[in-house]
């Protein structure tokens, strides 16, 4: 930080700045602490590991997201739980797709979306780390939304989410190969989730008229178990952006 | 009929009653048809089945919400297709577990509430088929309410769904055993759908004031699937009553 201008920084550079503030700036001894997936939460949880370690952050709990964040922070000694022993966390800290104006997200590139929506919709404060590259004037174009749906007549399925009024236009595509590839579509056969689901990815060329109703619309689908809209549930988001660091709540 | 009196009828001759006057009063050549699961709806696939060999109706395609029902058709020459290819159903007709003044309904108790969700929802005309006994003043004492979970943190779940303000008083209960066998708890692992996901069953001792109300909580829950109130869907209930054959709409 002292002799490199913000300009000169590497994307890792910049996610580990806000991994690392986000900790620092939200994480006190005591909490019960929910950890995000991706490449920007694993500096928060690498945080979390140093100031356990160091003593400057004592009595945590930590509930993770996914298999990954889990194996990540298991190695660095973080004490673990799952929302079955604790449902009540202090702060959830997580990376994320793209961010609208009102910090509504778009998350679940890597197919975690609803155990990530599980448990981050159970903090008191949800702290969203990203760089600048992530921020967008609305939600759609810049990344693919995700859709969780049972695999019992999913073409039907896709079918009635891609005609949902909120998302007109969208193009609607069922995920290939491997969920935690993103939407990377690098086989023959349906990408399935954690949960057993497939993976519809929406694709969008003008922007989401509103977040939240298409957030409900798609909820209310049956045959959607749930959907990378994330919606009121942002606290505060931390932006590593050319310069700087700035945060808006 | 002729010689029998309503009050003399067996709780099966009602059930066929009902059963066949679904089809003979709704079913016209040329729609496409969504059939129910169950005891009841069991009496409608068999007279679809005999119009369709008589001649007397014509081109019909059937959609079934259930394995057991496919093959019950499947037996009767009933010309079968799934959602995928058509997703408009002129009419669906099947069984409920308890049904309100709104004609909101109470369904699922066999397992199958998603798919015959997914089927009936899609159908211009929804026609349910009950004896009297379903009839109730509120939803829930009569009937557990079934929701349909993931089961990663299903305990996280349970809670939460015990705990919407819409269904409060209810003791909530994981099914455990075959989920096919309705709410009995004939074993000692979850019970599982044909969708891989758990039931959770919700006992109450009073009725759900605002059925709509816990139907949007329920499935606006993180970790719900769906749910077995299924609200503003019925086009009309016929009723087998000891004083003869009735239908509200």
């Amino acid at each position: 930080m002292t002799t490199t201008t913000k300009a000169q920084m590497s994307q890792d550079e910049l996610k580990k700045l806000v991994g690392y503030k986000s900790v620092d700036d939200h994480v006190l001894s005591g909490m019960v602490v929910g950890l995000g997936t991706g490449s920007t939460a694993y500096f928060a949880v690498e945080r979390l590991g140093q100031k356990l370690k160091s003593g400057e952050l004592k009595d945590i709990v930590a509930i993770p997201t996914s298999e990954r964040t889990r194996e990540q922070a298991e190695s660095l000694g973080i004490p673990l739980c799952t929302l079955n022993e604790k449902s009540k966390l202090d702060v959830a800290i997580d990376g994320a797709d793209e961010v609208d104006p009102d910090l509504a997200l778009v998350k679940g590139g890597g197919g975690a979306l609803l155990r990530e929506k599980m448990v981050e919709v159970m903090a008191k404060k949800f702290i969203v780390i990203v760089d600048e590259s992530k921020l967008c004037d609305g939600l759609g174009p810049g990344f693919p939304l995700p859709v969780e749906i049972t695999p019992f007549c999913w073409e039907h399925t896709l079918g009635k989410v891609a005609a949902l009024p909120s998302l007109a236009g969208c193009e609607a595509k069922l995920r290939l190969g491997s969920a935690a590839t993103g939407s990377a579509v690098d086989g023959t056969e349906p990408a399935v989730t954690d949960n057993g689901n497939y993976i519809v990815d929406l694709f969008f060329k003008s922007p989401i008229k509103s977040a939240p109703a298409a957030a409900q619309e798609l909820k209310d689908t049956c045959g959607v178990v749930d959907h990378g809209l994330f919606c009121g549930m942002t606290t505060a988001v931390i932006i590593a952006g050319s310069d700087g660091i700035s945060v808006k709540e």
